[in-house]
């Protein structure tokens, strides 16, 4: 597997299952039923940030977007997002991302990296996180109505650098 | 004290306490050196959030924009921020504002009130906020950048409603 930065042509490789994963509302607090278009700027980030795809035998199966959490004296944070195409899950592909945001946040200077938002219910991306050295800061209860289990938490993660 | 909804007119006024607030640096992680039209969308708040003005004797005295915490299936969560004219400090207009997104909060049918970013050593507000029922959920270490303190961390606060 190979994870490399994105340009703007493989955005609709992405858009697949970006919104494959808003649509299945288990795992992101993101608008549903957004658009090519709309939803490009949610995901392509600007420097100083920086999106990623990750390609496995030529075709992108995962992407993570990261950049400073915070604009000024917050800036030396780090933060990501990730998806992973569902047809290619339990592959290494969301870990193989986790640890390219830490390679890339410790060469950028962070100081640390924030996750803000992650699903309470969402298991393997919390025990992922965790094996990868993230330590859960709080949970905000019932911040996220997950189309099964109604309203459930939102940890914050984080990992110093 | 009155507290009303701002219209674009009121931005000039607001504005010279944000950019003072901002070049003091010790309460937000916003950028600095903003000018006029570029601070602009970072405090005045499009539906379904607000932007309000505390007003006494004719002048804006502070100001709290709010709004969803989140979209999506975290739209149920009201997030807030606040500012006092540091002239007109220590006159109950945090409070009075605070109340008032409590009671918006609630009338617009938000499940709770999260605030992100709380800077742990601005012990008026923290106290400010508990004293009307918000719990410090957790304290990202080391997240803001104090001009006097170095690093130091920043609470996430909730209420529910």
């Amino acid at each position: 597997m190979e994870i490399r930065q994105c340009t703007d042509k493989d955005w609709p490789a992405i858009f697949g299952f970006y919104s494959a994963t808003m649509k299945d509302g288990r795992s992101y607090a993101f608008p549903e039923g957004q658009g090519l278009e709309e939803a490009r700027p949610w995901w392509m980030e600007q420097p100083p940030g920086q999106t990623v795809a990750a390609v496995a035998a030529g075709e992108i199966v995962g992407s993570a977007k990261m950049g400073p959490n915070r604009p000024g004296r917050g800036g030396h944070i780090a933060t990501a997002s990730f998806l992973v195409d569902p047809r290619h899950q339990d592959q290494g592909v969301g870990r193989a991302l986790g640890e390219y945001v830490l390679g890339w946040a410790r060469s950028e200077g962070y100081r640390g990296i924030q996750f803000n938002a992650v699903v309470e219910t969402n298991l393997p991306a919390v025990h992922l996180w965790q094996s990868i050295g993230f330590q859960i800061i709080g949970t905000v209860p019932g911040a996220f109505d997950h189309p099964e289990h109604g309203l459930v938490g939102l940890h914050v993660m984080f990992q110093e650098l």
